[in-house]
């Protein structure tokens, strides 16, 4: 065990794209837990693209950070010091906490990990926030039936690369959007997507969507924003339904973006554009991890992590999202 | 009755605003209605902004009209020849029929009209299909609860007046954007909004809607698109409903229109945003009218018609639509 804790802070709010000046480590006592707490030692951190919005100073849907404040994000790591009669030393466990080699945890807010399922870093992907997110926004937002087509954005990313295979169990033809020759090919040819467009090597958009979805898009699960959701917003069929998950393409806007309307478009076709809080579906938590451990146990649902070496390399993981170095899910492995 | 038909019909695809190019007055012989038909002269005949789309010759959901195609819509009038069991000389019917001094429609697509309840203007009007499109628009796509807040752009208008009207009766409190001050008064002092925007008068519709809608949008009834729909945006909160009615905003553009992107507006908020087509709940029409005709007879409805005089004036009375030029629903009055 190391005698400090080493511990990202957030340093300072960026203007447009972030940068290193965003973040410094601190080094730290490591803390102690109190009665109903654990020390967690970190094995794998999470970072997501919903992290960019906590660092404006402007409210939304996640609370801002302020200065100073502890970077923090979906962790999985180690107890190995219980003041809690639900787990004891050597539970692996999965919760909310800081960019940090050693957290203290509530118990009641952590989640036990089965280690026999998949690898620990799969909990903070296909079987974390991001798979369930992918499950709720696809199955109660999209609500595909079989035969539709599904249109997905960030194909490759953590939500996405989920979207796209639980639309495939569900009978639907899948076309992703992804940004390299090597995630469209897992697309194709490791996860059953039925065509993937690297949008980073295509001109038009909708030409490319001609092909991939001869018969229109009825359901468009939307990570990305811009101009991918710009030609998909135009092949839309009757009664199609968009998922507004993300927006990554817009995340380090430092002023409203513009771009084609698209309230003009929807009233010949109908179609209904909802956004997505995977918070919203908390009391169904338990329903959709269930089901996404079965069908990972099972093989239906494949899974892939990105993992960066070492907890100082955190902030380059994060900053990576947002130029699609990771395929599925990026994570940072802090101890072995 | 006339010895000649005359008849508008369609002479020149627009370019962007139409003009009277657009438009051309034949000199037909009055037709003569086969086996369950009649032949009715037209007393008033409907003007509406979906009609803009008609003339685009691009498939939308309404038909494109050919040109040389005569020009059509709602019309009220009188049954002057009956080849129908079901109508007889002197009945007052409504029905799709051409821009004209006669029209033969048949029996089974025209319904009957009670002068009783309401004069006949109102039959294209609150009693025709905007007021259905308000009805069914505001009730199953907007979903307004007590004590919620709706917003409606052209809320001066055939369909507007009337969304209004119906979020009151529904405990709502009720913002309109309208174009004038005699307008905006028309919705305060007689229909009962709680507050009306002179968009015209206006510069910034985000600081008006501060005052006139504290507690935020809940649900937003568009019928115009542009710069009002942008500020309603901002305001929306969470789980709001937008029910994507008209865009007449957009309908003389040529090319996409831009404007701010509203996708990331969606996240934060889970709003939903819908396009709406009236059609979509052609079995539920006598619904809704039975309602609508109860709400006009006990006064719970008003409704309001401008009166363009003569068939000549169509043409004109069309175009005014794209200016403001109504309060309440266009009407052009054919005969007496």
């Amino acid at each position: 065990m190391r005698e400090t804790n080493r511990e990202w802070v957030f340093a300072e709010r960026p203007d447009g794209e972030p940068g290193m000046d965003s973040f410094a480590l601190e080094e730290r006592s490591v803390p102690e837990p109190n009665h109903g707490e654990v020390l967690v030692r970190v094995r794998y951190l999470s970072v997501d693209p919903y992290m960019r919005g906590r660092m404006r100073d402007t409210e939304s849907y996640a609370e801002p950070w302020d200065v100073g404040e502890s970077m923090s994000g979906a962790v999985v790591g180690e107890v190995i010091d219980s003041k809690s009669e639900r787990y004891e030393t050597g539970d692996i466990v999965t919760g909310e906490g800081a960019w940090a080699d050693y957290v203290v945890l509530g118990a009641d807010s952590v989640a036990p990990v089965d280690p026999t399922i998949a690898d620990l870093p799969a909990y903070l992907g296909a079987l974390g926030m991001p798979g369930r997110t992918a499950y709720f926004g696809l199955l109660e937002v999209g609500t595909p039936k079989p035969g539709e087509t599904v249109a997905v954005s960030g194909a490759a990313g953590a939500v996405g690369s989920v979207v796209g295979q639980i639309a495939k169990l569900n009978g639907c033809r899948v076309v992703g959007f992804a940004g390299s020759d090597k995630k469209v090919n897992w697309l194709t040819d490791d996860l059953g997507f039925d065509a993937a467009i690297n949008y980073k090597d295509t001109d038009d958009y909708r030409v490319a969507l001609e092909d991939a979805a001869p018969d229109g898009v009825d359901v468009y699960f939307d990570n990305v924003g811009g101009p991918i959701s710009d030609a998909v917003f135009t092949k839309l069929n009757l009664d199609a339904r968009v998922a507004v998950c993300g927006q990554i393409a817009h995340y380090n806007d430092e002023s409203v973006p513009t771009g084609p309307r698209k309230l003009p478009q929807l009233i010949a076709t109908r179609a209904k554009v909802e956004g997505l809080l995977v918070g919203d579906f908390a009391n169904r938590f338990e329903e959709a991890s269930t089901q996404l451990a079965t069908w990972v146990a099972s093989g239906d649902l494949s899974h892939r992590e990105t993992i960066v070496e070492g907890l100082d390399n955190a902030p380059d993981a994060f900053l990576g999202l947002f130029s699609g170095d990771n395929i599925g899910k990026q994570v940072v492995r802090v101890s072995e």
